[in-house]
Parts: structure tokens; sequence; C-alpha cells
């Protein structure tokens, strides 16, 4: 496969489209073209095919894309055939929501443990995922190695946790908390993807304030 | 102030300057520059001189940018100065989260009431927030103008409620529900933005597995 400097602009349209390709396959569509592609995620033609281009020539002239293949190939570049170990950090209503409502496995990851401060819920389980003492992260982290936490704890912890999780040998971190988290240098190799609702209210109000 | 046909790519940045801004005017900070702006979030100054334009001119030369009235210029076009009424409808784990912890005030965003159809959870309050019955939506949204809803129920009732709440006169919905939401075209003056936390996770996912 090409591997060339990818933007991040793409790399950030790669989930939507994984999405609308798994809804095609659930169609029972064998294959489909840069045009049908492009007129349901509202892009153009060439810009669907100037996207894939970046990882290699996935379609052929005159037949489009096999759906089952893009779909797999899409899968694997996104490293979602890879299953990462997980855990989650703070199980208020958000992790509750997460544990509980969100699909980890179709995106390659195994939620395998849950921490909490509060006594209360320390030694329950959510859908099978036992919460554990947060207290016991480091020791918990050094036995099980984990490639991937989820930060829902209140902002004012976000920082120490994440730093925490980095020194533990995590590699990705999937902030909601709403707090931008620095790592120092030494853990550059740690990746942050922070979740922010009020980008996207943000966005939605602007649409909304200029919509013709 | 100008008003160019604007990039969705901008769009989606302008959210994130503010962020910045705002972190830089609580540190007090009176005046940045493109290049001090681009260093914070990782952009080049060049590209930060060229967003900004797309909205008139706000930055002066040997000068930089007045930093609250940056701040407040983009409040303005990002529409958030002007207080807009919510709904939220589905008050499970997620609803609750977002109730409890999002600062919907802090988007211009005045969140009035949440519906349910679970008996146990009509008539209660969170955080000052009415939970009413799921049943009476229409007949309240008739009464009580809305702008903007937030869609935190499951998927599989996404579209119908989208439905209702576009004919409510609704104009915006924010979907959590994972489902994607299309409105018929006698709505298409209804703007749905979605959240959808797989993507996130995917681009996590693909930035662990090609880390240098």
């Amino acid at each position: 496969m090409k591997k060339a400097k990818i933007s991040n602009a793409v790399i950030r349209r790669l989930p939507r489209y994984l999405r609308h390709l798994a809804a095609i396959r659930r169609e029972g569509e064998e294959r489909t073209s840069s045009s049908a592609l492009g007129a349901r995620m509202g892009l153009t033609a060439s810009q669907i095919r100037q996207d894939l281009s970046c990882f290699g020539e996935f379609g052929q002239q005159g037949y489009g894309y096999n759906v089952e293949k893009l779909y797999q190939e899409l899968r694997e570049i996104l490293n979602l055939h890879q299953e990462k170990d997980a855990v989650l950090v703070g199980v208020g209503n958000l992790g509750h929501a997460l544990i509980h409502n969100f699909k980890f496995r179709d995106s390659g990851v195994r939620l395998c443990a849950a921490f909490d401060a509060d006594p209360a819920r320390i030694g329950t389980q959510i859908d099978g995922i036992p919460v554990l003492d947060a207290g016991t992260l480091s020791s918990y982290l050094s036995q099980h190695p984990t490639v991937l936490a989820v930060l829902t704890l209140p902002g004012r912890y976000a920082q120490q946790t994440a730093e925490t999780l980095a020194e533990c040998g995590v590699r990705g971190i999937w902030n909601f908390t709403g707090f931008d988290v620095t790592l120092p240098p030494e853990h550059g190799g740690v990746v942050v993807e922070s979740v922010h609702f009020s980008d996207s209210l943000q966005v939605l109000s602007y649409l909304i304030g200029n919509k013709d």
C-alpha cells in the first residue's frame, strides 16, 4: 500500500467513508462509483477519487469500486482490524452512556475495565465491564498493557490522569473532558483525540444563522 | 462584515479559534499574532491569516489581533451572541450528562426543557430543567417556539423525532443518536449536525497505528 503523507482533512473524512460504505454494504450493493458515493456524502466525485487515491489504487475505470474490498481496506487503513484493549476512566453519566451504548467493537476496541473514585461505583459492573478503584489504575495498567484510554472524568482531573496513563504505556487518549490535555515532550508519542461537544454545537449555531 | 462563501473546513475550525482565544483572554493577553495563535493551534501563521480574512479584516500589520475584539467578533460570526432556546429529547445517561455538565450558555443556548417517554423520569427536574412527557413535545413546541433540539434518544427513534421537530419549527438538530437523520425536502431549511463518536475514535485508531 502506498504510504504518502496523508493530510489531516483526508484522515478525518475516512470514518465518514467507512460509515457510508457500511450502509451501502448493508443494502447489498456490490459496487459503487465516485459519483454515487459523492452524491450520498455531499462531496464531488473528483474529491472522492482524490481522497481515496492517497491510499492506493482502489477503483477501476468503468467498474468503480468493489464495496466489500474498499470497506475492508478502509478498515485496515484506519487500523480497525487490529483489536486494541482500552480502559475508561470516570463512570459518571457520560462514561456510563459510552459503556452502555457505544459500539467499541465496531471500531476495533475491546473495553476491558472502567475506573472511578466513587466507592458506590467501585466493585459494580456495567454491561459486564467491571468498575475498579481509580487508585489502582497504574497497577492495573502495569499488569494489563493497554493501548487506549477513554477520559470521561471531570476536566480538573484530565491533565493529571492523562500523564499517568501516558507513563503507564497508553498510546492513545480519547478525551471527553472538555479540557485540552497537553502532554510533556517525553510523552510525545501519545496521541490525544478530544471530542469537544461545543465545537459541534457552535457549527450548528453558525449554520442556523447563515442558512439562506 | 464581508460575507463571502465560507468553506466548510474554515467554519469547522472557528470554534477551535474561539476556544484558544478564550484561553488567551483568560490569561490576560490583550493582543496576539497569527504566528502565536498558529503555534498554539498547530496551524501555520498564513493559514490563520487566510481563515480569518474570510470574515473581514481583523488584524493590523505590525500590531496583530486585539484578543477581545477578535473573540467577540468570532462569537458574533458563530451566532453565539443571540440566545437560542433549546429542548433536549431523551434523558438517558447521555442526555443526563449533557444537561448536568455541558455549558449550553457558553454557546448561546438556553436549554428550556427535556423530554422522555419513561414515566419514572417524567415530572422530575435535572439541574432545574424539567423533564416533560415526550408525548407532549409537539404541543410544547407550538406554545414555546424553539430553535434548537438536542437528540439523545435511541437511534431507532431518531428519524421520526427529527421529522416531528422539523414540523414544529425547530431549525437546528444536534444529533447524538449515531443514526444519520435525513429530512425530506420540505424540511430542507433544517440543519442537522451529528456528533458521531465513532468518527473520532477511528481517527485516534489511525493516528496510533501510523505514529512514527
